[in-house]
């Protein structure tokens, strides 16, 4: 049984504990937060069923002036864990690792912090074998996760060399104050960070990009173009793959899955909790081909879509399974992922 | 033990049967619906913990080929249950009362029926009574439903004899595509429909108010001017009142509260089915005083907030509680309303 | 001289009759509406610039309560033009051209109408000869020729025989409330209509694309795809085409053009009439390559960016010049355009 | 004639460039800026209509390298104005009144900064008399500049004493990328800043209100309930009083004003430089009775509202005119204002 800890009880560390407690082979010793958030507070209204940890630098007294119970502080938490998994916020990732390394714990961190935290950029399906063992590993982003898996599938039946993408990029979180867009699309300078990071990740595949800043909150929505080295992608070669993955949806507008919306809805109508959905969305209406290359429209739910991968990096580092399919298996069993199939 | 189905499975539907459910004293006999939405293929994903019956009119082969369990008939339905509560699509519901006049069975419509269509228009704070053993009732809107909530609030403990309210309406629902605003602020014709609604359950009181439609999907935002015959009503006055009503949460800026946006953010945090909130909120920090007036602002969770009211009607009509005050504290038990405090 | 008349004093129609205005060698000799919409009472608190007809069903008792002038009926417009700009409301073009067939009047229509409308449909650079004489032409939609615009300069100078585009378009224009977004991207089935209308005009081009819609209300953000027959386009050699073409606007973030919202900012910083921009920009910094393949991101002012091909059209149809060439420095000169560089 | 000066060529100092060049008892010397921003290069694209003057800091390489023409430092401009309308970024302003007492130079600061700038804070119609030959003004801000214009009507007509608003703020401007605000509604702590102000400069009025942030950047809608100590003020009183003001349109929801983004594009079709709308909207039908009270909405046009008061506020501090009837009339002539009437 594997322990684990979460660092930095936000949108993702929240999703990141569920997670976990999901896995019947880990164990979730709690999670950890600077300030009584909202987040915290709602973990108090529902009865702590986490433990929280202090990091160094919160006020203990704004905790028991609300009274939610704290089971420790940040190296109390790393004292009892195998391996940590930092959702902190941006920046603050590469201050706990100090943290990790002198308490001996390994460490997932999130698409935010800098490659050089980490000794692997890892993809749970893409190159999991990389992180066996390694001690600190980091994941990629939301919009990066999502698309890897895409083509990783595509690249495992097929073979994939070149892939150019435009994102149209979801700007904030629902409940995201600090960050907006109003009546306005942004652009990025090319090519975006997630070509060049699936670049990283699969060194094979020439990847370019255009990103587009949308101002709505559920999901981003990727086109990506793919070109075999091995000849055509027929539409209904690429649909017979991605129907195969256990983190691929394939849904239709004709079901009524009009939009990134449509897939918050539907989470939502699931009682998943927060609405959250694990799995990308592939639109079965989108995939085009264009001469030998094949078009296709990927829906991210950027809130939960990288907790997956999350775990089977914890799986990587811990040496938990020895492979890419089994440890996937085992993440995606115990998530329940693909069941909808 | 009330025998209860609900008529219309969508937004509204898919909660009256949650919020059913959670009732001791009501058992949910089903849910009917017309077509195979993504809100009924959620329920089968889900394995059906709410059997389906299908409504005069619907394509049994469509939920066949989708493998989706049907229960029966609307009539079979209606043969077993007492009351109905119809959310059906605006305009169905009327006809609906054809065949729950029939069969013999009571309903409690949702607020985008006719007034005409019910006996009593109804508040399960505001005139439960009225209801009392009455065969068809109608309930407010979401928006007038929060509304009444704050206004009677007050009235119970001060009187209140005029009210004067600005709407700041969310124009669509998470996942709606049949309606949207973009970049636009829409007014409707003064004054608005939910303040002479309030008057029609009311009487004692003269409302007004100005609505506007805002491109944003989480939480309609009113503001409420009300006067007292009986001399000022302070901000600590008001914020007494509000404090111990269990339909109503009090929050604050400071807290993390910025908007509507963090209300559903927070309800999704606290695990609540689809991020559903059953009370309106009120902030603190919005509570002025103008001259003798106290003027504040509530937040509408459009979603779930007719709920709890809609379940009062049905114990209304089936006579289960005699007053307003043992029917809520029923229905707010079972739902448990108010336990945040 | 040509005499030109506009149907529908809409958003389109407005613009096509200031930009005929501008055309040394067309008269306008007036506008037809059926209603006093704020377009045309804001043509009367302007002092009516021009003449304004009505079309039949129009209630001529509305516009006189208004004090609106009114200089005759549509019929007496079809006799004093050579050609009429129909930019009615989808659906009616077709009942107008009955009228026009009738007068012996030309016409070119907007992409709203059927393609079966018109003798050619048509674009001022694709294939401006074969509207040459041409009776009853048909403009393509608003995306369809900011898109031909960039794919036929790339073509010209050095071949395209294939692209593929992701559209990322605005879903209403600013004062619209028929139609609109909330907090949701759109899919659209693919390919998009852009992409076969693309084909339709270039038959030697094989296009495909998908377009999702965004709740924005300023110009459409189109990503392009092009493959040359005859080896690598560069980013330098796409640049220098667009750099030399007088409809499109190279731009870059740092010059401050972060998104169409800053296009539009700065269209209506210049004194365009209504914040109109004719031209496309194509951001410097979105041009990337793909193996030999180019892309690149393009804006598309939806509200005018038809207007300078419609004005080709009717070049064409009246045969005032004999090639693209000619007829569109024609009219760009008397739009002004291209003079930024 | 008055010579003037604007710093800060933005969205205000635009528009502040632009009315007073239409003042015929003024002179425009020119505008200052530190950067080649959009709006500055606009300029130059348009030919410079207004001569350019840079403010310390400006790098003046970077506007040569562009082919600005620039006529001199800040310190030359001052010393060829009588008065300086200061639109520079808030807190930028009372970094130049030190240059401008130096030079011995009037000015008329924007709400965005402190009151403390000035001695006297401003508005044309409540307070036009103190203003006069004051060396330092600073303007109210957009909304308290709308917010004044509607209450001072009735007061001067019926007397006001109380007053309660609601604010429907939009969040950002159009082309702003520094703020936005993403499906979400946001609160503001109450009393909102507005109300503060308006008690400011029209002291023996009680004002308080609520602002709500909208995602929107066109115009912001204001809900008023004014309180007069002179008895009832009814519909037709109030609408008397607003329709004979200068700068406040009466419009209707059925004439095609549906809402603010229905003012925005009538200000296009009217041809206004950028769209822009000196004058408030108010809706006809939005004017209601509560009990003696009488409450109404009005659109405020952010951008350039506030150019008519502050050309105002030059009248005052030069002296032109002895009080606020002449000097109001005088900028309404030149500014064309109630000609729609």
């Amino acid at each position: 049984m594997i322990k684990v800890g979460v660092a930095g009880y936000g949108i993702i560390g929240q999703r990141l504990a569920d997670g976990v407690e999901l896995q019947k082979d880990m164990e979730l010793v709690g999670v950890a937060d600077i300030a009584p958030t909202l987040s915290v507070r709602a973990l108090k209204e529902r009865g702590m069923p986490y433990n929280l940890y202090l990091v160094d630098g919160a006020e203990k007294s704004k905790f028991d002036e609300l009274g939610i119970p704290v089971s420790g502080s940040f190296s109390d938490l790393l004292g009892k864990v195998d391996v940590m998994l930092d959702s902190s916020p941006g920046g603050v990732g590469i201050k706990n690792k100090e943290l990790y390394v002198k308490a001996g714990v390994k460490a997932v961190f999130q698409g935010g912090e800098k490659d050089s935290i980490a000794d692997v950029f890892f993809h749970g399906y893409a190159n999991y074998e990389k992180g066996l063992g390694v001690d600190y590993l980091k994941l990629t982003s939301c919009n990066t996760t999502g698309l890897i898996r895409a083509v990783d599938c595509l690249d495992r039946k097929y073979g994939v060399e070149r892939v150019a993408i435009t994102i149209v990029r979801r700007v904030a979180d629902p409940g995201d104050y600090h960050r907006g867009l109003t009546n306005a699309l942004q652009m990025e300078k090319a090519p975006s960070h997630q070509a060049v990071d699936l670049m990283t990740i699969m060194p094979h595949i020439e990847a370019t990009g255009i990103l587009v800043h949308t101002p709505v909150t559920h999901g981003h929505i990727i086109t990506v173009l793919a070109h075999s080295q091995n000849g055509k992608i027929t539409k209904d070669m690429a649909l017979k793959a991605f129907r195969e993955h256990n983190r691929i949806r394939v849904v239709t507008i004709d079901e009524g899955f009009l939009g990134n919306a449509s897939l918050f809805r539907y989470a939502r109508d699931l009682g998943n909790p927060r609405g959250d959905m694990y799995e990308i969305a592939l639109w079965e209406d989108s995939v085009v081909e264009s001469g030998d290359d094949i078009m296709f429209a990927i829906n991210i739910p950027q809130e939960a879509v990288t907790i997956p991968e999350t775990i089977d990096a914890a799986r990587a580092c811990m040496k938990m399974q020895p492979d890419s399919k089994s440890a996937t298996d085992k993440t995606n069993d115990y998530l329940g992922m693909g069941k909808w199939k």
